[in-house]
């Protein structure tokens, strides 16, 4: 491309949390790299964006911004405000999350979101997540998100495609091309009262559930492996389009 | 069934929104209705789950609950919670939302998550989406809703699948499947000055840019059909596997 790339970098856990750190260390020397990131954590926000609301951005130096939202309002801000129009990614790279995006958990991921809206907006996305919990080392997850970057900007993606890559604890036996798998567990909400004597409700996190198998996401982890799974922002169950057909009139 | 069926109705307009008291009462006699909805407006609130705080549930009276947070969040606890164990929902149905929900922006969805979510936990999941902007007539959406909701507790729908109907504006031709078309527009960020100087910035939502053809969901609007779009919580791009496959290592 005759010059450096421009990395945009984003996520969900917001602008103060190792894993952002991580990444950008990692990257800085493939591009030039600039964050755009959610003030506070924002786990759990899925594809949400911010329509009922103004947003505020705050510039913290020539590389970095916040904004008061979710990852989708930070690439939606970041490539039609913040940078555009002198600089344009070449490429998204969201993460690297505290926690895995796997089986249909990704519908709820602020991680994947934002490299899905980089995708409908034109620039190839990517969404890193380690496979962990409690302790983060984010060596291995450095290593792979800055090859994975490196091909993704040789190569491309295929059209409208991101890729939400999860990548194991400790040392990665390789990479396998996967599909979302299913969880088959159930949220646990817990009940307490809170110092006023009311009742308040947490939706706790399901973190197993699920059958390790059929080329999906959780089988590669499972075996030790990066799991990169090519993803569309198209929710069309494409194999029911027939089977409810005669529902026409 | 032996008994009259049980529907949960959630929406992400929330609880005080036309589009939500007409489809109540589209559907009261046809079975028993149970509303979860949001205490406030949460469009485009997509599938996002609160994780990161407590959720309060206010109970309105013995059919109505409202939820500081989103339609994923209502759903979640009605099905485990407010409902549970002694109310089980044969149908959810999420809407009728106030605007389109077509092409890519079904991902951004909280009327499509609601029903997602429910499909997700088991209970077959249903939107409703009126496809117009400022004035609101829910006539022909609540008879759309009334068959729709009818024929899905008859048939059933195939496994792991939710349905997005959208209803244009008027007279209805009839039905059509349609797959998810996707946007060709970028959104609009407004930017103003607050009263006390300081810039904030707004998102607009993108109303047109698409093209109508392909049998997608834009199709069957722009042609004056229902469209019923069938989905899953799953993101993969099953076409782009093999494309990648070389990645693998």
């Amino acid at each position: 491309m005759g010059r450096k790339p421009n990395i945009l970098i984003t996520n969900d856990d917001g602008i103060h949390s190792e894993g952002i750190a991580a990444l950008e260390e990692g990257l800085r020397d493939i591009g030039e790299v600039y964050v755009v990131a959610p003030e506070t954590e924002m786990s759990g926000a899925s594809h949400s964006l911010t329509l009922a609301r103004p947003l505020r951005i705050r510039q913290i130096d020539e590389r970095h911004w916040t904004v008061d939202g979710t990852p989708t309002d930070c690439v939606t801000l970041a490539l039609n405000q913040i940078l555009a129009p002198d600089i344009r990614p070449d490429i998204c790279a969201s993460g690297i999350n505290h926690g895995a995006n796997l089986g249909d958990d990704a519908t709820y991921s602020g991680t994947v979101a934002g490299a899905m809206e980089a995708t409908i907006l034109g620039v190839p996305g990517v969404a890193f997540s380690l496979v962990a919990n409690r302790t983060w080392d984010f060596t291995e997850s450095v290593r792979v998100a800055r090859e994975v970057t490196i091909r993704t900007l040789a190569e491309g993606l295929p059209s409208g495609t991101l890729l939400n890559v999860n990548i194991p604890k400790g040392f990665a036996k390789g990479y396998r091309v996967t599909k979302q798998g299913f969880k088959t567990a159930r949220p646990v909400i817990s009940e307490h009262i809170d110092p006023r004597g009311k009742l308040y409700y947490w939706i706790g996190e399901v973190r197993d559930g699920f059958r390790a198998e059929g080329g999906t996401d959780f089988e590669a982890i499972d075996k030790g492996f990066v799991s990169i799974t090519p993803m569309r922002s198209d929710l069309t169950n494409h194999l029911a389009i027939e089977e409810i057909r005669n529902w026409e009139s």
